[in-house]
């Protein structure tokens, strides 16, 4: 078990990282001095499969807890479905002191990090994913979001938990797919910050897809400290640091939102991103075609989608220019000069941006 | 015009008070560069009276303007409507460098300020505050939220605006009622913090009720300037400080949300939670019975209410329950030890909160 600090002065917290560690949740939570009543959100098949795991680790500390489960659905980031949660919240509240759990994925940390944010000006929440996607990138940093039709994410606040507690256990029930569309995270923090990830990537694909637990410590330990180092100085992406973190993302969105967030999920789609972004490197000559190989060959090792079909290209860019990373009419681009360097650009020539995502299709 | 610094580090601002300054709002505005193209939430009534002189402002100074009006109720600072305003929102934001104006009164305020709060993890606001309320008191200091059918203002963000405009000239239309509302909370300043401020309304409120423009000003900056020095040193309400500033409003929220935001309006319900906070401070031995009727003398005088019927006293205390004052099983109140000076009293017997209540029935 290894704890990573995530610094923020006064907001500042603890990213827990380890294997079969569920029973220290009460413990580690105790601890931070948030609430006696856990409200935990969660989807139904995370309820079946750990409910009773954190039931147990947070009562035996004398907590309270209560379940709240939405459908385990990009859908469920929808303002209907959080006004029905904190409709829901706001009943069982009276004279309680309650923090938020937010447990399971992406689509439960962004929904459940939104309500906290929200509920009465802001209170208490912890993440505790149990996807690699989730684990890697984000539980972390406190973007909490829900989606509007007219775009991913267009509804949300920055808005950081109490604690970030990851058990790689949780990860053994994942299927492959889901596995592999955290893979594509993990390649990302790889390709911007860290060239020795990317080559154990490389070396170890085979163990991290059949979950071997040091596999996966050593992947989630890692990721969790690039992406604390990078919020801590960069909180709200002011000084553009935090930027690089969209790597991969700003074509990703539109691929997921373009495809009514059914055919790719978010790992896919991100991996497809990357994939676009090195292309529109490569054209801008900042990078040479082995790189762009180098990465797409391992985006295929790991079972990661290289090729789009059942969507127009139109509607990628249509629904591109939707995306928070457009200001105003000018497009703003993470690019890549080599594995581990990023470089932001802008006002991007928007063929070269059409050739890159029609050489995936 | 005089201009009152809120300070907040990064995210300080003004607050302008003056009268038929309307048409100096564009430059002020372009001066803080916050966008092209402004988005205001507005309510019919006041889009009939303001809106073409609000809209000449603007584009004189190059700006886009698109209204989107809401019904004038505490019924619009729903859920429903804040996801109504944000889905128009994201329609017309395509290519756009959208900034939100509030103008109204505390509905519009609160609901277009969260929209502002939530919309991309928040974007550009300010407030024209278009009532002696706002003005006073909910246009300044960021406090911005919607209502659930539980409980009032139980969904929000602290999030402050680029600029608070208070024009008195629109106070002119308003309806005596909406004056003396207003006054409510000018007498609550008055009591927690500026006897001067107090005595002034003894001696002129003829003047301030038949909307004299030199006696409205005056109490418009003098209360701006109390709440901007109050939220400078305690934004979050976390030294206790801003907490003052919830004088009456703890069980003055009870009765709007008993009476289902129907009878009383917010500054009457103030006024009776005010008489209400005085009735227990004189039962702690905190006040003498001559202050609590000095106080309830000149709520009568300005015409604000001092009894209530049409609701019960436990439907009352039950809602009471679930306002944001109430700590886990703890209560806890503003009171006051004369005029200008308060002290926040927790564990106050159940029985002493019934007798005040019952007083005024």
């Amino acid at each position: 078990m290894r704890r990573i600090r995530l610094k923020l002065k006064k907001r500042s917290y603890d990213i827990i990282v380890g294997c079969g560690i569920i029973n220290r949740l009460g413990n580690c939570v105790h601890k931070l001095n948030i609430g006696a009543d856990a409200y935990v959100i969660t989807n139904p098949l995370i309820r079946i499969k750990f409910g009773k795991a954190i039931q147990g680790a947070l009562s035996k500390s004398g907590m309270s807890v209560r379940f709240k489960t939405v459908a385990d659905t990009e859908k469920s980031k929808s303002v209907e479905t959080a006004a029905r949660v904190l409709k829901d919240l706001a009943a069982y509240d009276l004279k309680k002191r309650i923090f938020i759990v937010a447990l399971g994925g992406g689509v439960v940390g962004d929904l459940a990090g939104f309500v906290a944010s929200i509920y009465k000006r802001g209170i208490p929440y912890i993440q505790v994913p149990t996807t690699l996607l989730a684990q890697v990138d984000s539980a972390i940093g406190g973007k909490t979001a829900i989606d509007l039709s007219t775009g991913k994410n267009l509804i949300g606040a920055i808005y950081q938990p109490k604690l970030v507690f990851s058990d790689v256990g949780f990860l053994k029930s994942l299927s492959l797919r889901q596995i592999r569309a955290g893979l594509a995270e993990v390649i990302k923090y790889g390709i911007i910050k860290n060239p020795g990830l990317f080559s154990f990537i490389e070396k170890n694909s085979s163990d991290i897809l059949r979950c071997k637990p040091a596999a996966l410590e050593l992947i989630v330990q890692r990721c969790s400290k690039i992406k604390a180092d990078v919020v801590s100085r960069d909180e709200k992406e002011e000084s553009g640091l935090r930027t690089i973190l969209n790597f991969g993302h700003t074509i990703g969105h539109a691929i997921e939102t373009a495809s009514g967030y059914n055919k790719f999920n978010h790992g896919e789609a991100v991996a497809l991103g990357i994939l676009i972004a090195c292309g529109i490197s490569r054209r801008l000559g900042l990078i040479k075609l082995p790189v762009e190989k180098r990465v797409g060959e391992l985006i295929k090792k790991v079972g990661l989608p290289t090729q789009i079909s059942g969507i127009s290209i139109e509607r990628i860019i249509n629904t591109h220019y939707h995306d928070k990373k457009f200001l105003g009419k000018r497009n703003r681009f993470v690019l890549i000069k080599r594995i581990g360097i990023t470089q932001i650009t802008r006002d991007i020539p928007l063929k070269i941006i059409k050739d890159s995502i029609k050489e995936r299709f």
